[in-house]
Formats: structure tokens, sequence, C-alpha cells
């Protein structure tokens, strides 16, 4: 089989690997498709070398078949077309002890603090597996993990239908949220510059707009009689988007953070206390999250094939790393692993 | 009666002044004591003279007896004890459709957006009274309004009994939080550089420490097996307690904002992403917060009066306005209104 091993520098090598045998406890997967992520592209620049053990093989966006199970694997079966939670929790600390094992203090990241699913076959412990429905095809399972955050955010906030949500920023897993928020029966709106991005979410039925060129906060307003949006979820990763968000959210309004802000943000903290509003940081998913993303995938109410702007070969992923970083309309693009 | 009245650059003027007659659904209340909040120097300082009607009688934090009753008004009587909640919502804005009421997008504020309570007879609708039980002093019930702040903030923590608690700020309402907390069966702790305060905290049993001095962070992660606290109060208002509530509390731990920043913060939000913390905007209170209140005072759980460190005169008001900023070991003054 072949992999694709991140090399630094922005540099990727696909060449023969041979895959791993199945400990106890684990399973072999032949990896159908993989999904590039943001969180990849990161660690293509350079910015997780700390973290990452070079040569890494990254990805954890993937659908795949069970090729192999470990001694004591028991649900699973050869053959199951299968998805990836890529959360390896410690099972003992403060988080893991209160059901929080999703957000563990010591948390690995299949994928990234562990080799990943660039590769024709990636073997990863069985209770991370989930089974894929025949609704879903392959490579609508290969965006099952981003549709699985989507379903935590929106979950997190606990949106309810016929209320009103703004999506700032809409990128794969803004879009995602909207999609999951209008799925609730949210009446949705996204926030975003990018003509291209809002073009998409026009022609999947999501009402946008161009803060840039419209008064995003009298437009919110002007849509929900004046209170204010009941649910914000920030998802830009901006100070633009950090000011928009208390000014958009109702009294008592949910303020979801979905987006990594890396530096610290001017916060208008007054606002929070003025509007009694609500900030709820939402990260990766819970298992529950995987299981309502599958359901929803293999209901068809989400075109996810939309959002697939390409398919790569392994051999093409540096290719498609540099195709998502050079502006072009890219949301996201899948690499096929294994031919 | 003698009225105090704030003539703007920090001077009051106390004189002589005619009880307004209750119009229908209004009560009119013998004021017996009234505290001086620090909304109310902040007026004295000039500081809200935009609001504020010059020359505008102020206060809020009272206790008094109803003297007259207004056409309409059932379920109150003549000598009464009371206390104010000094709330005037609109009815109609998105808050209040909400039974958001108390943050009302058109909320008048009695004492600031309309005359206060130092003076000897306050008029007000009987919708904001609440009475006293025989075991409540009208003395401990001028402190009903800031011990409602605390109830309402600790209400919205949800705090539940056994959790950990960290208070940022150890001033009245920061040392109120904490007994309340307290009262709920949670383990509290309040972080405050003053001397004073701190002792006064310990005197009441309340566990302190000096974040200037300790390594607060450690402190908590010591203190709760490592995992942070429950919930965070930041009542501080400053940018070294918004730097410490990101910090101190465990996976989606509730930071409750109590103080009122009027500037901008620089705020940790990838913590709250990566850890999925809660933030929780919190102001004044609900009636449930003042009948909770009531029963807190009235149990004799919660020392009130050694939160009153003087009880001056009306014609004392401005001396003790000067004493409060003087930097003096003063935590609450109380204001006799009438005589």
């Amino acid at each position: 089989m072949r992999a694709a091993f991140y090399q630094g520098n922005e540099t990727i090598a696909v060449g023969e690997c041979i895959p791993v045998a199945p400990g106890p406890g684990d399973v072999r997967i032949r990896v159908a498709y993989c999904g590039i992520c943001g969180t990849d592209l990161h660690v293509y620049h350079g910015k997780m070398d700390k973290r990452v053990q070079i040569p890494q093989i990254i990805g954890h966006e993937m659908s795949g078949e069970i090729e192999e199970l470990g001694e004591g694997v028991s649900g699973l079966r050869i053959g199951d077309r299968v998805v990836v939670r890529p959360l390896q929790p410690c099972g003992s600390c403060p988080a893991c002890q209160r059901e929080l094992s999703h957000i563990c203090y010591n948390l690995k990241f299949l994928g990234l603090d562990t080799p990943g699913a660039f590769q024709g076959s990636w073997t990863v412990p069985a209770h991370a597996v989930h089974r894929l429905p025949e609704a879903v095809s392959l490579e609508q399972g290969a965006l099952v993990e981003p549709l699985a955050v989507a379903c935590h955010d929106v979950r997190m906030a606990e949106l309810r239908e016929g209320e009103s949500a703004v999506v700032i920023g809409g990128g794969p897993i803004g879009l995602l949220i909207a999609l999951v928020a209008r799925s609730v029966g949210a009446d949705v709106l996204v926030s975003e510059i990018h003509p291209f991005r809002r073009k998409l979410a026009e022609e999947l039925g999501i009402e946008t707009v161009d803060p840039q060129a419209t008064d995003l906060e009298r437009f919110v307003l002007d849509r929900t009689a004046k209170a204010g949006a009941d649910a914000v979820f920030e998802v830009s990763g901006t100070q633009a988007g950090v000011e928009a968000m208390t000014k958009l959210a109702r009294a008592r309004g949910r303020v979801v953070m979905v987006a990594i802000h890396s530096q610290l943000a001017q916060v208008d903290l007054f606002r929070f206390f003025w509007r009694e509003l609500r900030l709820i940081g939402a990260r990766v998913y819970e298992p529950q999250d995987y299981e309502r993303a599958i359901a929803v995938a293999a209901s068809g109410e989400i075109p996810l094939q939309r959002l697939v702007s390409a398919t790569y070969s392994l051999d093409e992923l540096r290719r498609a790393f540099q195709e998502m970083e050079s502006g072009a309309e890219v949301v996201k693009i899948l690499i096929r692993c294994s031919e």
C-alpha cells in the first residue's frame, strides 16, 4: 500500500508502506477517501511541527472498509463500511471522569498525535469506529467528521426549530453548521466576505450577507423583529467576527465559539453582562454527534456532495494542499487513499 | 421630609422635599435605610451625568415601611415592611416578550432613571415591592438588593452542592456571591488583593487567596484534583481577573461575568474553545432572586450585619461617599433616610 508522509517544510512524500497489524482492540481499515482539513493545512505549513512527529502521516476525515480485526473486537465485522471518530482519551483525567472525554486533558488526536489516514490502510482503536448505513456512500462518509463538528456545535447551541441563527464565516465548517442548523428548523443566515462561498451557500438555499457591504447588525435586527439572533456561531476566527458576535445576539442569546482564535481577542464583556449573553465553547464531537452526523448524511437532507470541490489520488496530495491555499474556489477536497 | 440631591460635580445637597403622592398602582414608602452602591459612587463622580437628571435623588438599596397606597394596589398594606426591586421594564420589547424583563431593552432603573431612595419617602410602582418577613430587620433589608444580585449570579452559574467556586474580587458583591455560593453547599475561594477584604472574608469563614502573592491557577488546581473550578465569578472588572477566569475553570466549567467591564478586554477565546468553557453574563435580578435573597436573609445563615461598616444620617451622605472612595476599610455604608 501507499502512504503520504509530511516531511516538514511544506513537503509531502508518497511512498510504499507496510500496513500496521491491528493489536488487541484495534481494527485495520482500508481507507477509501480522506478529506483535507484546515488542521492538515496547518501541519503542512509547519505550524504544528512541535506536535507532529516527522515523518508524519496525517489525515482524519476518512471513510473506508474494515479489512482486519484485532483480538477482542466485537460488534464490527470485516467488510463493514466505517468512519473513525479520531479521538483517543486517557480515560482518567478530570474531563474523562466527567464524561467529557472528547475534551480529555491528555487527548490524543488520531492523525496528529498518531499516524493518520492519508494511507491505504489505517489501524485504529475499535472504540473510535462508527458504521455507515447503506444510504451513505464512502464519498459522503469522508464528510462525516466535519459534519459531526457541525452537529456538536448546533447541539451545544441548543438550537431549536423556529429560532434564528447567524453563522459568522462560511467556510466548510460554517457551511455545515448552517445546513445542520437549517435541518433542525432554524432560520439561518451566513455572514461571509468571499463571493464564491456566498454563492455556494445561496445555491444550497442558505441566505447570506456580505458584512463588508451591508450593516450586519442592522440586517440581523431587521430579520429578528429588533431582538437579535437566538444563536450566533463565530467560525471566522477574526477580530471582526468577535466584534460582530456580541452585537448580533439577543438578550440571553447563545454565542458558540467554534473558531480557533490563536491570539487573544478584544471582547465586549460589557455586552455579555448587559444582555446576559452566553458564550459556549465547542470543540470536536462526542459519539452522539457522530451518530447524528451519520443519520443526517443518510437522510439525504444535506447535499454533502456539493461541498466536494475535487477528488484526487494520494500522489496528488501536495497539489491538493496547494490548491486549497491558492485562493481557488475550493470547499472540500477528497483524496482517494487506496486504488 | 428631607432628600439628598446629586447636583453634579461631586456635590450633594440635602434639603426639604415634598413626598410624591402615589399614583394608580404606586405605593409610597417611608425609607428606613438606603445603602450606597458602587453605581451611586459612579453617579457622584459624574460618570453617569448623561443618564441622570440633575438635580437627581439617587439610591436604590433600601428598606422601609409602606405609608400610602395608590389606587388599585392589592396585596400590600400600610405598615408593611418592604424592599424594592428597582426595575421598571417596558413590557413589550424582545426581552420582555421572552420573560427576561429584568434585562428589558428599554429598562428604567429606579433611582437612576427616576428619583431614588436617598429621601424620607419614596414612591414606586407596587409591582417592584417585596415584603420582608419578621425575621429580617430593616437594616438587613437594605442589603437585600445586593444580596439578590449575588443570588442571581449563583443561580445563573447553576452552582450545586459539592462544587468548587472561585470568586475573583472580594468587594461587597464578591463577598455576597461567596456567601450565597457557600449557602448552596459549594466549596468557595475568594481571590482578592486587598488585605482588609481578605480579612473580612476569612472572618466570615470564606477561604481567600492573594493572587499577587500566590500562583492562583496552581492553587485552584491543587484544590480541585487538577480539574479546575466548576464555576468562576469574575467580579473584579480587571484585565487580571479576565486572564485568571479562563485559567481557573475546569472542562465545560462556567464563568459568570458579574463585573462591568467598561473597556474591551483581552480574552483567551482559544481556552473557551479548548476547554468548552461557558461564559454567562449575569445582570441585576429577577423576582425569584429577590424572594431567595429575602429567604436567605431571614434564615440568618449569612451574617449580613458584618458587611455594614457604618450607618450615617442623610445629612452625612457626602461624607459617606468620601469615606467609601478614600480607601478606608469599608464594605457597605447604610444611610438612615428618615429620622
